[in-house]
């Protein structure tokens, strides 16, 4: 039995388990996110996480880590996010590996809300191993939130940007195409879309901004995969050569529109192109997104959503209780005109009382903005 | 002479320093908040800062605290966030309290802009002590900021302080009284409310709300004075006694009106209960503020100001140049109605290119807001 014992630093242990975790977003869905750290004497001696779907889960890349570095895990600790596996799934299970393996300790962040791969505590604990769980929780849940989702709805992860004005403003009464944010805050918003399996926006930044909707982040992967384009909109376009979307990657470009558009000539022509044009039940001012949603997971294989605006569309995912994150980036600037669009537009009359409420999982500056991730309280 | 040198450590105990000045807050005005640590062997060994004015500034503080607790200060280093003086003001030179208290290196935040106090830095190095200029700087500059303010303008220093939405909504439609920022926000208005000397708002709010604009934070002195409660309206009120400010503190309230009005019957009634009512020139929706903060700082000796709305008059402040702060609430929380009041109200027209720019100087949490401060650009 290792001498490990709890201390304040189980925290920072597992700070760096989920910062190794979060390098995995974007590549591991349907999985989940996880990061691993292995602990002797107070000290991290290796690291892994799950780096893709298919690939080995956190705590074996941890275990090759410890390996390649002539380490031997038995009677250390391993920090995990996520409770190890205990089925076997692509890969035989963690739990096995880490009792073979000799591991002490396992100290875990939250437990595994799938049913099918749970119950890996009571098998460590079965074996031997001390076990810990719920150390930096709340984090560590966070993690997985895409995770739950997928585990519990027919949905997309959805994360709904956002960059705005003080005044909540996101562009002048003319819709101009003018920035808001600075431009880290650009970057930001590609490393989002190099996350996403689609981007989804509203007909008039479709209309007004003519976006190509296409990550251009630095250090992209040789087979990296566009995400799609979507536009919800009860206004198809007349031509698809007018837009960047149609006319550059039509095949890519879904149109999530009324029954009735969707039975339109302009809807005929954008097939013609090689489109997508789904019909959504409900009207032109409140389509039934979540019906697209499912279409989006289930027909194409997207996991992850980003929805690009505007207020519009962005206020009526809220509404649809579909925002399971937002990012909403603050410019420092003060636009003050009343008539200017809205970050999250609404038309219906209400009180405080019955506004959306979200929590605020991570703060941060991102050149002379500021980032806030929020989630769904 | 020590053996002082320059550190990475530089920065943490100018960092302390600044942190001391802060102290002062509220009680220092007409005079800077200043804030100063000596330090021996690379660790601090007093602390000082300027606490109100007339008393001693933060070099003598810190050298008083130093002989306080047995320490010769000779051969040590001071840190102090701002030049120390070299004139005869309330108190002697400080430069000359630390040459003859023998301090061998003096570690400046920022240079003095008040060319009567300036010459510190020449002074101390004529008498043979190192001098190093400029550490942390930006923080120590926006120390002074108010101070800044009064010495180049016959203003108050204005401090708009907001709290809205995510959409940058600060109240429903029908401007119901309900809460949009969280407790712990609301206690830290308070605190706003104890450095001003102060509080300002539209006539909306007035209306609407029926604020006392009293500071109720925790620990006040017995001698606190509450601040001003200051009303800019067009449309005085019929009856004082409709109100609580004019109804419980008619002797601190003033308002701020058109010419006319200040002609009026009503101004007649809230004279006869013992407020103030001024004229400014301009019109209804645009009175001269300036006009207003230079009697505000003249006539009734007031240094620091809090706007704290409605979102037309922080418009108005942010347009005509006036706000030197702004301390911006946001909520995790989406209203999503358009029609809902902005948190800074504008009607005219503007692009992007025209908005009001405002550098962010701080971001914490305050409960589950995000409290983010910010200076002009």
């Amino acid at each position: 039995m290792c001498s490990w014992k709890a201390t304040s630093s189980s925290a920072a242990f597992m700070a760096r388990a989920a910062e190794l975790a979060r390098l995995g977003r974007g590549t591991t869905a349907p999985n989940p996110c996880v990061g691993a750290v292995l602990v002797r004497d107070e000290r991290i001696v290796a690291e892994g996480w799950h780096m893709r779907y298919g690939g080995l889960h956190a705590e074996r890349e941890c275990l090759v880590d410890a390996r390649s570095k002539g380490i031997d895990p038995r009677g250390a600790a391993m920090f995990v996010t996520l409770e190890p596996c205990n089925h076997h799934g692509k890969t035989p299970p963690c739990t096995q590996a880490l009792i073979d393996a000799g591991v002490a300790r396992v100290v875990i962040g939250t437990r595994d809300p799938n049913p099918v791969a749970a119950g890996g505590v009571e098998r460590l604990a079965a074996a031997g191993l001390e076990i810990e769980v719920g150390v930096l929780e709340e984090v560590c849940r966070d993690l997985i939130a895409d995770f739950l989702v997928w585990q519990t709805t027919h949905s997309t992860f959805n994360i709904v940007k956002m960059a705005a004005t003080l005044d909540g403003k996101i562009a002048s009464r003319q819709r101009r195409p003018e920035p808001v944010s600075c431009p880290e805050s650009f970057a930001r918003v590609h490393e989002l879309r190099a996350r996403a399996d689609a981007v989804i926006v509203g007909g008039t930044t479709f209309r007004a901004d003519d976006p190509s909707l296409t990550c251009r982040a630095p250090g992209l992967a040789d087979d990296f995969l566009q995400p799609y384009g979507v536009v919800v909109t009860s206004r198809l376009p007349v031509n698809p050569d007018d837009h960047v979307l149609t006319r550059q990657r039509p095949e890519r470009t879904i149109f999530m529109t009324t029954r009735e558009s969707a039975r339109s000539s302009e809807a005929d022509r954008l097939r013609g192109r090689g489109s997508s044009v789904w019909p959504l039940p409900g009207s032109a001012g409140g389509l039934n997104l979540a019906v697209g949603l499912e279409r989006l997971r289930f027909d194409l294989g997207c996991h992850t959503s980003l929805w690009e605006g505007g207020g519009r569309l962005a206020m009526q995912c809220v509404d649809q209780g579909l925002a399971d994150e937002i990012v909403h980036f603050v410019a420092p600037r003060i636009l003050g005109d009343e008539s200017a669009p809205s970050a999250y537009a609404g038309h219906g009359e209400r009180s405080m009382a019955e506004a959306a409420n979200f929590r605020i999982i991570d703060t941060r500056r991102s050149g002379d903005d500021i980032m806030i991730t929020l989630r769904p309280r």
